[in-house]
Formats: C-alpha cells, structure tokens, sequence
C-alpha cells in the first residue's frame, strides 16, 4: 500500500500537550507536520527556541528551525494542509478551530471548547468509534468538523467502563492522583505541589462526570444519549510528573468472578491495525502494589502506541462493589496521543 | 488543683511514632517519662544517640542522656512506674503489652497488637469514650489493662462519621494519599516514593474498614456490637512527608444541606479541658482547595494539642452522596498524640 | 522599660516573603502592622482574601481583615507611620523605596534595588553592625534612609565568613542546594522541580559574589571598601520547600586545627538582646549527615528569632582548604526576619 | 562480520545495578545472558519473581524464567560461562569475584572490592584503555582478571578532566547532587530524603578522589602511577531518581578561551564503534539551565549507548578557575553500562 502522507499543522504547539504532538508526529508514517501556529508574541521564531521543552534532551531536529507562524485566516490553505492538530487552551481554541472548520477542515483537538457541543464527538477510538459519524453533522453545517479529546482523567475511565458495561454499573466513584504535568505548562506552582497534595483541580470533576457519560453515550441519527449512570469524581494534584492513578469503586447489580473481569478488560478488542493504537488497550496487572505511574504511564509498544495504554491493577469486588486503580499517561493517551490517534482513524474511515 | 505527675514508660521509643511520644511528652503537665525501653540492640545506649531523629533539629534535652533500658519482667516495677506508653511493632507489642498487663499495668498502646480482641478498646476520646469500661473487665481478668489507637488513617475517618452518624449512613467509600512517615522509619524506600505512587499499604484496606466499625460499635455490658454500615477503603502512598488525606465518600439516607453537616462537624463537642485535646476537633475549611498535608496536618492549638484536629474541606452532597476531603497528621493524632490523649483521659476518669 | 510601639507598613505583603514578614511581625514587642500596601490589584481587599497563604492553616488574625492599600505619596503619613518593611520586587521597590525614603522614612528592604548603591548598606546585625552609620549620609541628601538584606543565599555565606576572617581566607568556592520558596510565587513552575534539579538561578551567582563582599567591607567615613577576597558560587535550584544549602570550600592561608574553628564559629558573638537575635548565630552540629534542611532549615529559639540561625556542619580542613556545608532558613533569616532584626538594631541604636 | 556470542554470567542481578545489567543485555549483540547468580535466599526462584523490578513496566521475557542460581565453585564451567559480570555489594564481591578470577574468568565488575587494587584497572575505555593491559599481570598471577567500575559520581568527573589536562590542571572541587538510585535498593529511606537533602554519602567523598587519581594516572609496566593532582569533593544526596549532577571548579594554570574548552570536550574521540559506546562521550550544552537530571541524564543514542554520555553545561572560566556542571547517569554509565562497554572493549583487544 502507498500511502501519501498528510500535510498537518499544529495549534499551540509550545505547550506540554504542544511538546508531545511534535514528539509523536516525527517520523509519523500518515502525517508532516509542516506548519505550527502560535501565539504572536511566538510568532516568527524558531520552534527550537520559542520552545521551553520538557520532553528529553533536544527538541526533535525537524521541527528545529521550523518558523512558528501567527494565525491568519488564509494560512492552513496556503500552506496546503490537509488536517490539523489542536493543543490551543480552551478559550482561544474556540475561535481558532472554529474558523478552521468553517474553512472545511478537519481539526482534532485536545482543547475542551468544543467538547460538550452536540454535534462534536469526543473521540476514542476503542470506546466510541461511531461517533465519528458526528463529524458528517457538522460537515453539512460548517464543511470542516472538529474532534476533541476528553480531559485527561477522562479517557481512563471512560475504556475501563466500556468492556465492564454488560455487567451492569450502577454507579461509579472515582478519586484522582494527577499528575503536574496536566496542569500545563508553568502550570502549578512548585512551592504549592512539592511534597504536597492540592484536592483542587479547576471544574475536573464535573468534566469526568459529563464527558464520560458523552463518550459512553448512544450514537443515535446524529445525536449522542448521554449514558445514564452517575459519576462521582474527586480530584487532587499530586506530586508526580506524568500519569494520573486514579481510584475507582463502580456499585454493580450483581457480583462477578474477578477473573472473569479480568479477562474482559484483557481481552478489549483493539482497533485494526493503526499507528498509534495500542496492540493491548487495557493493561491488567497482577502484583499487589501497581500500577505506579514512574513503572506503568509509559507502556512500551510497538511504533509509536507507548503510552497509549490504560494500565489497571488490584481489581476485586465483593458485595456488589468492584474495586480497581487505573492509570493513563496523562499527556500522551490522555492528550496529543488520542488526538493522533484520532486523526489515523479518521484517514482509515475516509474522513480525511 | 495540685496533680503529682505520674512516671511513665515508653516501650520503642525510637521509631517515627516513638519519637513523638517523647516529643510530646516533653514538660507535660501530668506524665513523667522516666524510662524508654527498647531493643537488646539499642539497651544501654543513650536515647540520644540511638536515635536517628527525625523530628527537628535536636532531640529534646530531657532525654538525651537517658539510657534505653532492655525490658525485664520487673523492669516497670523497679522503676517506680505508674503507667505504659507503647510505640512498639505489633510483633513484638503482643507479648510485652501481655506481661504488662498482667503485671497490673495500663497500657496506652499504639500498637496493632490487641486492637481486634475483643476487651481491648480502640480509644478515640471524643469519638467513644465509653469503651474505655473495656478496661475493667481486663482488669478483672489479667489485673491491669490495654487501650489501643487506631491505625493512623482510621481514626480521621471515625472522627468524621460520628457527628454525621444521625443523618442516616448507608455505606463509606474512602481512597487514601497516605504520607511516607505512616510506614516509620525507614519503611518506604526513596526509590520507590521519589515522584510516584504505590497503590498498595500492607493490610491498610481492612483494618480501616475493621477498625472503624469498631470504633462506632456500640458499648454494652462489656461488649462492643460493630457498626453495621460497610466501610470500603483503597490506600495509597504518596510523596509526602507528613499528613494522610482522605477522599471520603458517603452514601447517605437523605440528602441534607451542607451547611448542617459543616455546622454538625463544626460543632462535635470537645472533650473536657485536658491538655492534648484540641478545642475543635474537627475543622472545617472553606477554600476550595484544602486541606493540604503542608498547610494544614498541623493544626495549631493551645498546650499540646497541635496536630490533634481532623481537618475536613470540600465539603458537598448531591444526590444523597455527601463527599468530604480529611486530613489528620498520622505520627500525632494518628498515633502518639492519641495515646496520650487516651492516657490523659483515662487518668481523669480514675483509670490510671 | 516601657516600649512605645512604633506603627509600621509593609511594602508587598502577599508574596512569600511578604508573608514572613506578617508572620513574624505577630505580636511583635516593638511593631504594630498597621498598613499593607499592594498592587492596584490587590488594593482595596482584605488581606486574609487577597494572599495565597503559604505559612500554616491560617492567615494570623490580625491582618485578616486589614484592607490593602494601594501606594499613594501621602500614605504612609497619613496613616502615622513610623518606619517601613519593604517585600517588594526589585522593579517596584525602586520607585516606591525611593519616594518613601525623600519623605524621610526608614525602610528596611528584602529587595534588592538598592543593594549595591554606594550609601546603602546590605546590613546583617552580627556581621556588620557599622554599616548602618550609613544611614547618616543617606539622611543628609534624602532626608530618611534605606537598609537592605543581602540575597537569600548570601546571608549564610557572610555569616560564616566573618569570624573565619582572622585565619587568613584566601578564595572562597561556593556550590548551593537552594530551596523552592526562595524564587517567591509562583516562582518555578512544578512541572520542572519536580524530582529535578535546575543549575540556574537568574544572576544569583553573581549576587553572592559582590554581595559578600559588600557585606564583608570596611566601613570608612561614610565609605565601604568591598572584601578583596574572591568568591565564586554555582547555583542549584532543588526540590526542597524552604531552606538553603550550601557547599563552601575555603582555601586558607594556613592549617588550623578543625577544633578550633568551630570553637571561634560556636562563639561568634551574638548581639545584645533583641527580639529577632538568634542566641547563637551560628550553629555547629557534629553528626556526619547534617545539616538537612527539613531537620535544621527552622532552629528552635526563644521568642520570634527561629529560624534565624546559621546551621554549618561536616567541617574539615585538609591541605589548607576548610570545607563545610551551611544552611540557613531562606524566608526567615534570609529574608523578613533579616529586615525586622534590622529594624529592632536600627531603634536600638536610635536610628528610628 | 559473524560474530559468535558469549555467554555470560550475572552475578547478584536484582539490584538497581543488576537490573540495569538485564535491561542492557537484552539483545545484546555480543553477549548472552545465560546465568544469573544470587544469594541463597533468592536461589531457585525465577528473577521475575525474585526482584522488586524498577526498570519500567515489565521484567524483560529473557530472563523472566530464568531461574537464580546459587554460587558454586563449580557453576559458571558447567554453564559454559564465557566471562562474568558482577554487580554484587563490596563484601560479598570480594570473596566470588577473586574465586572467579582463580577460577581464569575475565570478570567486569561494578563492585568496589577490588577497585584499588593496583594490579587491578578501575577501566574507563575512553578515558584509559592501556590501563586494561593490567589484566595481563593478573592473569600470569590468578589465570583470570578483574576491571572495575569507578563509583557513579567519579565516572563523569574522570571523562571531564582527560581532555582537559592539556591545559594544566592545578586542582579540582566537586560538590555533587546525587540521584537516590544511586544507593542501591532499598537504600536511602524515602523518610528522610523526600523533600529534603542528605550532605553524606558513606565515604563517596574519599573515593572520588582516590578513584579519579587512579583513573587519571599513568600506567607503565604494569603499574599505575596516580595523577598528582588533588581532588576535593563535598557529596549531597537529592531527591532527584537518577541522574547526578556535579558542580566541578578547576584551578587552572592559565586562562584558555571558553569556545576552546568546549571544542576540546565536544571533540573528545569516542573509542571505535562499539555497541554501548556513544557517538559522543561528552556533550556539552549552551542552554544556561541544563544539565537537569530530568532532560539530560538518560542521553538518546544509537544501539544501547543511550545514558553513556556525560552531559555538560554552564561552563566559564574567570581568573583561571575553569567552572561548569556535569551530569551523568548513575546506573547506566556510572554503573552497568560502563561494566558491559569495558567487556566489549576487552573482546575487541582479545581479552576474552
């Protein structure tokens, strides 16, 4: 197969989410990222020097000297760009990716702007593949449509749920461990997170609460029903560079055999073969004392699906009430990985 | 009022919570500490050199030169003693608190040890002072008798479900970000704990559950009839040096207005006047960012009952699920401070 | 004795200097807080609303409800104000430092704008008490005066030095460990301290170096000839709260035995009684793994002066080169308790 | 080219040196892991069940099976073990190491038992490639050899001042900042080193300067004449995972142009290719915040030379004292890593 690879462009590029595009995209078999868009006081620089990078040793070579350009309504045309990558905040990328759709492109996005619109789906691939179906909502509407990603804590949760729906979830509880880096960039302050814990996380809660229950929804003739069953979320910083654990208590109508829990989670069929989606999902555990994020937010797998993974341990349940601790890199599926992700699917299903 | 202050021993006096035992003990207005007692390894050392001290810059004057003493069957009773401080393993705590005990001795335990037997309360003064009549049905039995703390993140949880108990509780979820000093000394390793997260602490989950139900049984006739409502608890250790934080979960029989519950939690009435009782128990925050271990696990208060409050903050209640964040300091409260808080009351109520 | 108290204003007291400062100035036997003076953002609020509290549960009572002010040129007078501690940063403290000190106040500066002018004195009390003559010719042009604090991590290194001097110091090497809260907040963003270290630290290296010397130099008819010894300092950022270490190696003009050093350091004159004096300006602690800063950074003292210690440990001198390491608490005696020792000096030797 | 692979042995392979060991080997061109030696009380069982693995996710397949076997005189002939690798602690080594050596095994070593043997090389192949002809003495005397490792922190300091010596070094002071892997596991208590700083590191501070002196020196027929000029270090565990960071002040002879320096170091020849030698031993960085342990301690490189570099940064010379920072990983080149080049060194000069 020939594939002819796309030409993408990158909104906000400088950020932790920003930093992890870059990194996934080099070498990328569908996509160039030939174009990163960011602020004006950026714009004109090099990307190797605008940038404050996190992400090992040297910013990676072919987006070193790449000049960052400033947003213009005509730039994505100009520089024949077939897609676009969003790692904007929230409020600028309203605007942004807004125009870009109107323009008919396809944005996938890691910003929160447009998650809770109707007619945008917040795309996991292995959870809710048919809301994709959205985007020809929004393509009559618009002519360009838009993806997001959900929060970072979301995508956890919302892909340990999904294989475990059939045994019936009455309720979920969830109390979160997140890591600083999904506070952005310089984000919290360290004299507040070293050697502490801050149980305060912007409107994360009701984020996990609405978001999962839009991802889990039913696809119906273009419209998402939001699933039904509540969420409770409690959230709190910890200090932990990447991965967020989170402690999760789902009330089911009945009991099940652990193992055959287990094996349900193991067994979650991946998407066929794309790039950045993991060969297993769900990672299951068995010691007694993981997953920890500094040994299991970076699963290591094939191509370019490290930490792509959701990584679950000490799973038991007893009356009714099934235990279980997750974690998800918080920047990689929990971010710029989805979006990819997002984006390889889209190509594979002809909406690119 | 003229008190003549009692000798007092203390069994392990070198541990994380053996060091604030004599931290506390320090010109306190009732008690003496006129022997530490510890390993034939460290018998005949000086406290102050067999120490490895972790609480401030020096060990307190009044113990630098007292020599460890190995423990004998006559060791208390040569010394003139009139009452036991144990800060010992539970190994180990199982047989000297025995003989003690039998020797006639009370013994203020925070050892793991009796917690679970049947005649030995789990004392938390202002939670069930009653169960201290335990002590004369061992007394009757084994001549003097044991009380014993909880485990340091049990008793910040019981402190918060009494006063609610009368709103009707059907069921407690609680996932745990335990400090590293709760493991004692050296416990955790810096490999581990250095920026990550060990979803895992020994056989925490039960005894928090055990523990509690316990704690909130009722007293009769020399019995304790557990609790019946479910506790479920998930622990975690996190890289902080002092304080557990709780996220707390409780399915209720109603829903109520916060602003009761605060002013119930407010307003859980104090103990007598006695020198390690703090004047609020529990403390409720406000900001919606608190309690955090650094700001908050110790909580300033006259004498020395520093470090002895719960604080709670977070505080809401929807759809009958009242949701708190706690935090307790796990060596004071959660440990020495208790114990001498339990001492200090039995010694009011003609126990000692 | 009877002590008028003397009313005081606070340039910046939100910042975590700002907040020692209030700390600290609690109950002060010589200084009533009564003004704070803030940006036009923060003017008009009650303090306990505008700070992020960094210092323990709760902002001291006194100043919860005290409205921030902003600068006007009269305020200061109108409020009756008698002398001024300044938190300010160094871009604001020179126009506002300035104005104040041509309307005739005492301002006894954190902020380093006025550091390195030749008529004001970088004054620590028990190094170089004759700079504060300098005041004198401050008065003559501008009618009050400024004193300042040395930097953080130049307190330390001055203290130490001053009584070795008489051995014959011939070049000083200086590698610091410094704390987080020493960059203010925010300051350094979690996401890069976190279990990290940063070798840069704005131009701290070379504020040492001339501070020092400053500090060192001789007082001469309104005069100070720097130290001519050279001093050369590296700076670290590490991933501790408060406290700054420091590796110093000392090239000697001679061997010395170690003894005897510690014997001049031990016994470096205090000053006379005053309230922020530290009993020992220096201490020397003879176990070979101190000083730490969660063990030493805070040293216990009577009144307000903890914290106001240098703590030095691990000294050696082989081949004409003393080596040791010191530590000393960065917000406390490096910085607002610095400034309030100065003040309490200054009206002692009636300069107030 | 064919190359026939050897077998080799591992002997005490679950520490954090050990695992290194198994993670570099896996795959490794020239050798294969087939024997894995340890203490009686692991003996028998499969290393994925024997260790506390802290390298990332999973125990690599290779070796998970493999059961850990006991020392015996006569195991690694029955094994048809080609040469050994020991990452056993200094006293258990001393005694299988010489046993070995006996025995005609070419043992490489990161243990300290034989370190300052003099017929025995502390071998850095880029730094002193003749001092392996050592192994010839040994061998007429034992039948086999040992090299040693330096410590983790001397490795980075003797690969800095090779290239420099050309320009006339008169002395050199080190203050380091160790990673808390550094100590082995379990090490350092996560009590004491969270969010603090221990200035003690055994007798770390003895060995870099006796090891770097013997690194440094000539050999000549057989003997090693130590380098003359003297080292002072000052050693400081961080709460940093891995990685050490070292602030090295050089007294030099004469001023030398800081772009010469770096060129020099830049351009320091690597060895001929070698599967774990780096392109580039040392890398110097222009950023004036790096090297961070974070981003600079593991070093991207070809083939399994990833983490063998030293990082530099931060250099500048003022009155001939040459300052700058370096980083190196401590258990990869300051540990496994520079144990297995050693060996492919010795197989390329057949000395195996």
């Amino acid at each position: 197969v020939i594939i002819v690879k796309r030409n993408v462009a990158l909104l906000g590029g400088t950020g932790t989410i920003g930093q992890r595009f870059v990194k996934i995209l080099e070498d990328h078999p569908f996509f160039d990222l030939t174009l990163i868009v960011g602020s004006r006081k950026k714009a004109g620089k090099e990307y190797g020097r605008a940038v404050h990078w996190l992400l090992g040793s040297e910013v990676p070579g072919y987006v070193k000297n790449l000049k960052i350009e400033e947003f213009k309504a005509s730039l994505s045309e100009e520089k024949d760009i077939d897609l676009i990558f969003s790692a904007l905040l929230a409020d600028v990328a309203e605007k942004y990716e807004g125009i870009l759709r109107t323009q008919g492109f396809a944005v996938f996005s890691n910003s929160g702007a447009y998650r809770m619109n109707n007619d945008v789906p917040i795309l996991v691939p292995e959870v809710n593949p048919e809301h994709i179906k959205l985007a020809d909502f929004q393509r009559e509407r618009y002519g360009g449509y838009i993806t997001t990603n959900p929060n970072c804590s979301t995508y956890g949760l919302a892909m340990i749920l999904k294989p475990l729906e059939k045994y019936g979830i009455k309720r979920v509880f969830v109390s979160t461990y997140q890591a600083i880096s999904g506070a952005g960039y310089p984000g919290v302050s360290g004299v507040d997170i070293n050697g502490n814990l801050i149980p305060c996380i912007g409107n994360e809660e009701d984020k996990i609460r609405r978001e999962t229950k839009k991802i889990l929804g039913e696809y119906r003739k273009g419209k998402i029903r939001a699933w039904e069953i509540d969420i409770l979320a409690s959230c709190v910083r910890v200090p932990v560079r990447d991965g967020h654990l989170e402690s999760v208590i789902m009330e089911m109508e009945e009991n099940t055999e652990i193992r055959e829990i287990k094996e349900t989670l193991r067994s979650f069929k991946p998407l066929a073969d794309l790039p950045s989606a993991p060969s297993r999902p769900i990672i299951i555990r068995e010691e007694d004392d993981r997953p920890q994020p500094i040994l299991d937010a970076y699963t290591r797998e094939k191509d370019r699906a490290g930490g792509m993974s959701v990584v679950a341990g000490r799973l038991n349940i007893s009356d009714r009430y099934l235990r279980l601790f997750l974690l998800v890199h918080n920047t990689i599926r929990g971010g710029a990985g989805n979006a990819i992700l997002n984006a390889e699917y889209a190509l594979k299903k002809d909406y690119v």
